[in-house]
């Protein structure tokens, strides 16, 4: 089994308001230093296979598919083998 | 100046019934070896200081005050210098 580590990413160019609130919330806690908040979603998942290319592609399919808005949004992942509990 | 990545993710004994909706959405979409699908936060911040030290402490003072709930979610970090674009 693989676990999938998945980070998707407003692109740049794209405004992110949530990060701006969040940036204010900082801002009011009294950390001045902190700016170019940005928020993002992060997915964990696991790949019923022995196969780490096939692991990586599904990992990839998934994203692409239903993950990440391809206009607004950039993905990373990385896939690891995953030993079940 | 140093840039933090951060991931929150909800504690294991947690129900996560957005990853849930998520895995059946990937299980429509035909791929049925994903699974235990969970949905977390991923934030960048930047901050100002030549200290890593220093951007490490206030990273993780924010994470502890703001953007994870001690109750439920963990919360891990890097922080890596960051040259200003």
């Amino acid at each position: 089994m693989f676990q999938s580590k998945i980070v998707v990413t407003l692109r740049k160019s794209i405004l992110d308001p949530q990060g701006k609130a969040v940036e204010q919330g900082v801002h009011s806690l009294g950390y001045e230093k902190v700016n170019d908040v940005r928020i993002g979603k992060f997915i964990e998942l696991n790949v019923q296979t022995d196969n780490k290319v096939e692991a990586e592609r599904i990992t990839k399919e998934v994203c692409e598919k239903l993950l990440a808005n391809p206009i607004m949004e950039d993905f990373s992942f990385t896939v690891e083998n995953h030993k079940a509990t």
